[in-house]
């Protein structure tokens, strides 16, 4: 199972200190640059309002399987956390479509380090990517 | 970028044409059996409700950048549509955590073919999963 680049991330965080510990909590317009050999992928692209980002923690540990979370003393298994450090490091951030510029997405909700390697990228969609337990409450809402 | 296959997804679903189309219209149960080397990233998964199921695509076409998709007669790129098919066939879904039997995790809401490399477990986080527009709905809507 080999990854290829599709682009990279443009963020105006240069190391992981200064990076956030949840894109959610970025404020910072990041640029996705989305490489020629796969802009026809972008088509439609934005009839999304949000998107789901993966990219590659290349500066992930790959051998941690238990670790500290910043929520409490208690270490944790890597899959009961979003440490970036885990076996398979695809990190994932819902992040905001602000705009597209060509081959380049305009985003918000990246905690991604400058550099950072894209590896895919789907819509959000709210009706699968909110479990139904939680959906329904937003419907309703919606539907007042 | 190479990923490891940290375990493999037992799902009623033998080929594409039996799964759903997405695993939010499943009401199966499946059993995502993760390796020995990774029990240990397992510690302290069963506090969570919702999980981020990343696993392989290993039957999807990973040449495809537009396609026909089953909303509209008007083909999609592959990053504007969840389609199997696609440079990095990393297909995400967002299940239930209903047990955890040893180094078993008895899920609901997949779409993955019986036997899907398992890449990577998350726990679903409301706060940082639902985008911040739609969240607000619902924390108001739990505060009452």
């Amino acid at each position: 199972m080999e990854l290829v680049k599709i682009g990279i991330i443009h963020s105006p965080y240069k190391t992981k200190e200064e990076a956030p510990r949840q894109g959610a909590d970025s404020e910072e317009i990041c640029y996705i640059e989305i490489f020629e050999d796969y802009i026809n992928g972008l088509k439609d692209i934005e009839e999304a309002k949000y998107l789901i980002i993966l990219y590659w923690g290349h500066q992930s540990n790959r051998e941690t399987l238990i670790t500290k979370t910043p929520f409490s003393d208690v270490p944790k298994g890597v899959f009961a956390c979003r440490s970036p450090n885990r076996p398979n490091p695809v990190l994932l951030d819902i992040a905001e479509l602000i705009d597209l510029k060509g081959n380049v997405l305009v985003v918000k909700g990246l905690d991604a380090i400058d550099g950072s390697p894209v590896i895919d990228i789907k819509p959000y969609y709210e009706r699968i990517d909110i479990p139904k337990g939680l959906q329904e409450k937003i419907f309703e809402e919606q539907s007042k």
